[in-house]
């Protein structure tokens, strides 16, 4: 019987409370596939802060080495937003985890699913035209870690910079993972680049030129990131697989995100070159609303589920989980802010969804 | 009686057609309030390209010097866009007359009209909700010029570079003009930024709270690029002006600018500290309407408009186009893009919309 280690790291906010759903969902697959999911807990953001005195505890980072996968939550609030800036959840956390396991392809899936078009803040029309993206987010490199970075000088004439690097092999190998995505998909990329500003831009253009031609199967575009967040606005539908450098994906992804307006829904991946990965929901920990038993578990679901595809090889497992989710939306069992203000007296509650899932 | 000199650069594409309406209403505006606006075209871009050998020729650029502001049409189409970089007209021409003339303040006001929300991509009740945003854009610094940029290093580990950069003085005056805007409108600035990652994001947020320091009655909060790019689609209402670096300003501005659904409405000013301003069109030269007379001129029109308030303190002036642009609006005298498909055949003409407003 096959058997899988999972780092299981819940974190703040409504993270805990997601997760319990997503571990519910996990017991089920266990026993519907006579596999061995091994789950252990670890402490890791504000709660770790608080219990151990940092984001990201040796331990934590351990236990994270030794397992197959991170299924992680949600992390940071506003109780750890006034700490300097190298110790707050998100930088000594979540950028430390994607540097150390050079979790460089990060995989953001973002549909407008059928009978919730009204949740989106765009146009009845746009909204049901049939959005379905994949934004392919470079994570490791770029202007978050380029060196150097600093401040310099002094008076009115201190001057602070940052370094936006990439070099060949890193553009090379998240393109790859752009490309061979479209493959499974509707074999379209949309580069996302500024290339008639940055030099960084230019051989990013290159070089996905280069990998283009491996896959003769794959039509590839570019676009301009500002001309990028014109088009997800105006004809979201045009757009398959969307390849962004680590700063251009952040924004992407997040406006990809919004345009769906169920935030709750969207999973994402972050993985390296081994197929290890981290597996977490796009939205935030989301800290008004937790503890409420009213937060939305499928975005942890769908993140547990990709973690069975991408880090497990799980793929049965995986279409089945997904397979249930969309049937729980097609159902109607939907937590609160799914639902039209005037119905909400019918949402279901975090748990609910979950078992419905399970 | 006052006299002022333009220098007036059409360009290509749609540039001329759109310019000649703004030329009849600076006529109108001379006998109206007695002065004089003394007019001397010069070439530029693409065609400056085609007949001179380079986008921005010697004589335009000592024209634009000997002037009281540059009047710029747009520039740029499929023709030349296989020029090297260095060469191309939005290189050359346009960041070459930002750098030169040190034209550091973009102001891009954008706003959805009233009886046109059914042109923007958002939902109705989110294009109904009062938007009017003014994004004010650092436009000669950050990543665009920083220095160093380059390409170095061999086979795969070749790598590109560019350096983001902003020093005290840089953001402070661009803050300020942010401010000054503000008090004249609702008196709130949001000021973008990535200072979760970014070092000159964090110098960035620094002195935006030294600046509102001496604005008391200007409120500031700030809010990351990636999330900025979601509130602008779910609650454009709640932004009054949006204080950006160059890179963020460029993709917020064009965020804000399909969010209004009428990029043909919207006009932009860049100035640098002396009042010397270059006013342009927010939309590109659209070489596919160019030359049929449908391209809508209001932007070329409002942006005469900015000009006349921003570098020749024309209020009343400025103020007496602006009304009758909206008036024109309001009449319904409308070119094509702004009408329903099944309302096309009513569409106004280029020039007949320029003559309404004369
Ligand atoms: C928290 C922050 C550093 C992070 C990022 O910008 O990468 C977040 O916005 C994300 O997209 O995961
Ligand atoms: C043409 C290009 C260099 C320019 C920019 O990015 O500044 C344009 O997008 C703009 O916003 O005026």
């Amino acid at each position: 019987m096959s058997q899988f280690s999972i780092a299981v790291l819940a974190g703040d906010g409504i993270g805990p409370e997601v997760m319990q759903e997503a571990n519910k969902v996990l017991d089920a697959v266990e026993k519907k596939f006579s596999i061995t999911l091994k789950r252990t807990e670890f402490p890791v953001g504000g709660y770790a802060i608080d219990t151990e005195g940092e984001a990201l505890p040796a331990k934590t980072l351990l236990g994270c080495e030794q397992a197959d996968a991170i299924l992680f939550g949600s992390i940071g609030g506003p109780k750890w937003d006034t700490l300097p800036l190298e110790q707050r959840p998100e930088r000594a956390a979540l950028l430390t985890l994607r540097s150390h396991f050079d979790l460089f392809s990060n995989l953001r899936p973002t549909r407008i699913y059928p009978g919730l078009e009204g949740l989106s803040p765009l146009r009845e029309d746009i909204a049901k035209s049939g959005v379905d993206v994949l934004v392919v987010r470079e994570l490791t490199s770029g202007i978050y870690f380029g060196q150097p970075k600093g401040r310099e000088g002094e008076g009115e004439e201190e001057f602070a910079y940052d370094t936006m690097r990439y070099s060949k092999r890193e553009i090379r190998r998240i393109a790859v993972a752009a490309f061979e995505a479209a493959q499974k998909r509707r074999g379209k990329v949309t580069s996302v680049d500024k290339a008639n500003v940055l030099v960084t831009s230019r051989l990013w253009r290159e070089v996905a030129e280069e990998v283009a031609k491996d896959f003769p199967d794959v039509e590839l575009d570019h676009i301009y990131i500002d001309n990028a967040t014109m088009q997800i606005m105006k004809n979201p539908a045009q757009f398959d697989v969307m390849l962004c450098s680590n700063l251009f994906g952040d924004i992407v992804s997040d406006e990809c995100a919004m345009m769906t307006g169920s935030m709750g829904l969207l999973p994402s991946a972050s993985m390296n070159e081994e197929g290890f990965g981290l597996y977490e929901p796009a939205g935030g920990s989301a800290p008004d609303i937790a503890g409420q038993g009213i937060a939305n578990p499928i975005a942890q679901i769908l993140s547990a589920a990709m973690m069975l595809r991408f880090s497990m090889n799980l793929n049965d497992a995986a279409d089945a989980i997904e397979k249930a989710v969309v049937a729980t939306l097609e159902k109607g069992v939907l937590t609160g802010e799914l639902l039209p203000e005037d119905k909400r007296d019918q949402a279901s509650s975090t748990s609910q969804v979950g078992d419905e899932i399970v």
